[in-house]
């Protein structure tokens, strides 16, 4: 039963799902009539899945995140955005998206008049983000936007605010947030399992290659990716040492080393440091490279115990490690698809008319966070933020 | 054949040894005859073992140096200095020291008269190691000095001079540059199998107990540690970048976090993070901590590889890691006794005349940058150095 073909059905899932007047007004006058927020959200959750639309058909898109959907219980892909006409025609056979379900970046609002597409789901290189979160909300759509949100602070609260102005969610998919290990390090620390947190390393690097890998080649130019590593990989660091201590930072120092004869760091930078101060007292110190082997760690050093994750941050074969005055312990955990968490936590968020966890707000903070690193490395000086 | 009872075998043994006349002023004119400089060090290694005075009996001293003398080839312990008459008596027992050979602090000086002791190896808190490297170097004796070598660069520069005054050898002991993990990391990288070495990561830190752990009470007095974590464990951070990267840093900065409304850091610092820029492009990130639990590891990232020790310089189970394109790995390495090819490396310093590779020198540069980074977290600036 594909609500898109029965208005009747359509009316029906929408009053199932409690969803409000805003997303009615997509749908049309028929489905304008008041909901009960007390009606339960989904009473077969396997009935209805939020469509989703992708935005660009890269690397990562269509190697990781769309894969994932097979896995999620509320999301579905309905339509795929791209400027490769070939590329969206195989994917779209792929999983199953009807060939009308297509669009191009030209032809891209029209999907104002698709009611299948629910989320917006924006998988471009950053400075892209906020033109086409934009465009998806003026086209009454939720949007999820990958990170980093946007290059700056005032795309962040234009993308804000158009959601916002549209009556639509707006979630940034900060992916390690939904994934189990780093969920299950949160709850330790928030238990008090490590005693006071006092320190945080995250350390995040990978080898940028825009000559040998044509997902990296907008990486290194600044224009598409509004900044080097610490956009890309070092903002993991970032948002670990936000969600590890649950705190906002107070002041960030910063050191850059960019080996600017490397071409691939005419614009962009290569490695930068960056500590950050919290309020409860701890101290994390964090390491962004986009010219080291790969590594996606952190540690949580609390008064009792510290707990490592490594990986932390990958896609998969997460380790977590804790420490105490008895020794070394793995405590067994369970992997899971991070990816279909996130795009179902997207999707009962529209179902149950919830705010993400993750929402524009959260992706601006990091944003401001990045600017003041970068500003601190340019000056050498420590940055109140 | 003790040489001590036998002044014929004595001037055989420095015959034999290729020793100057310098330690020849020691045991008197009868000893003071050219020695050739080519003839073989030792013929036998077994026959004559250099003799050391260990100055303060610690825990350090008994629980892990001590017992690593039987694993020696050139090094016996000969003689005790201790203000614990009782302690000195039971080890004196322990290690066949013979009772004439126990010293006192106030009766140090009279070592001068003891034929038998050729270093004395000062393991007090750091304040002492200044006082105790001169009377030693004063009484004709080689120096062997615990790390941090002392709190002050001006007492690092009376060390070395009264060594070179007297003849005498003076190395600091840094176990670390003797244990074969540490070794096998540096051998991989200056063979460049990390490719360029671009980052350090060092973090050591452990709880310091100055109530529960008699041999934590100096710690947390300033006046005889000279400084807090970063004197005693950061330092381990700090050695480390400098011996893995082979360079000396031109700069650095820090963020100390320090909870002074903790009894144990009303005096000394708690936690600090440090950086180094080293001139050939490494950027070494360190921490320091003395409320954590035990963490003593290092990353060094390459352009091609990532090299992992965790433990890094713990006493023993050293575990290596190598991170590449292709994934992670663990060489098989074998563990060996640091203190004792520590002892060692001093013993054949002296049998053989050569410089430590860990001299008073490199201690000096040590405090240098401890000097350095107290000097950048205390007014937010990076230092040059």
């Amino acid at each position: 039963m594909d609500r898109s073909t029965s208005p009747a059905s359509r009316r029906q899932f929408l009053r199932r799902a409690g969803l409000g007047t805003a997303l009615a007004a997509v749908v049309g006058p028929a489905a304008a009539f008041p909901l009960s927020s007390t009606e339960p959200a989904m009473q077969h959750a396997d009935q209805k899945k939020i469509g989703f639309a992708i935005v660009g058909l890269g690397k990562f898109a269509t190697e990781q995140m769309m894969p994932a959907f097979k896995e999620t219980r509320h999301a579905r892909i309905v339509a795929l955005v791209s400027g490769s006409p070939d590329k969206a025609a195989r994917l779209a056979r792929e999983y199953d998206v009807e060939a009308r379900n297509i669009y191009t970046y030209q032809n891209f609002d029209t999907i104002r008049d698709n009611p299948e597409v629910d989320v917006v789901y924006v998988v471009l290189p950053p400075a892209l983000h906020a033109e086409y979160t934009e465009r998806a909300a003026r086209a009454g759509k939720h949007v999820l936007s990958e990170k980093p949100m946007a290059p700056t602070v005032a795309e962040c609260q234009r993308m804000i605010a158009a959601c916002q102005q549209a009556g639509k969610k707006l979630m940034i998919a900060y992916r390690a947030q939904y994934e189990p290990f780093n969920l299950e390090a949160i709850a330790r620390i928030r238990r008090g399992e490590l005693g006071k947190l006092l320190q945080i390393t995250a350390d995040h690097g990978r080898i940028v290659d825009p000559v040998g890998d044509k997902a990296d080649t907008w990486r290194v130019v600044r224009k598409m990716a509004g900044g080097g590593s610490l956009m890309d990989i070092g903002i993991y660091s970032l948002n670990a040492a936000r969600y590890l201590t649950g705190e906002e930072p107070t002041e960030v120092t910063a050191q850059e080393m960019t080996d600017k004869s490397d071409p691939r760091f005419k614009e962009v930078e290569d490695r930068i440091h960056f500590t950050l101060r919290f309020p409860g007292g701890t101290l994390a110190t964090c390491t962004s490279a986009y010219s080291i082997q790969q590594v996606k760690r952190f540690r949580a050093f609390g008064s009792q115990a510290w707990l490592d994750l490594d990986p932390a941050t990958d896609y998969d074969r997460h380790r977590m490690t804790i420490g105490d005055k008895d020794g070394q312990h793995e405590p067994p955990l369970k992997e899971g698809n991070q990816f279909a968490a996130e795009l179902d936590h997207m999707a009962e968020c529209v179902l149950q008319n919830k705010t993400p966890k993750t929402p524009g707000e959260e992706g601006l903070r990091d944003i401001r966070l990045i600017q003041a690193i970068y500003e601190a490395a340019r000056t050498g000086k420590a940055v109140k933020v």
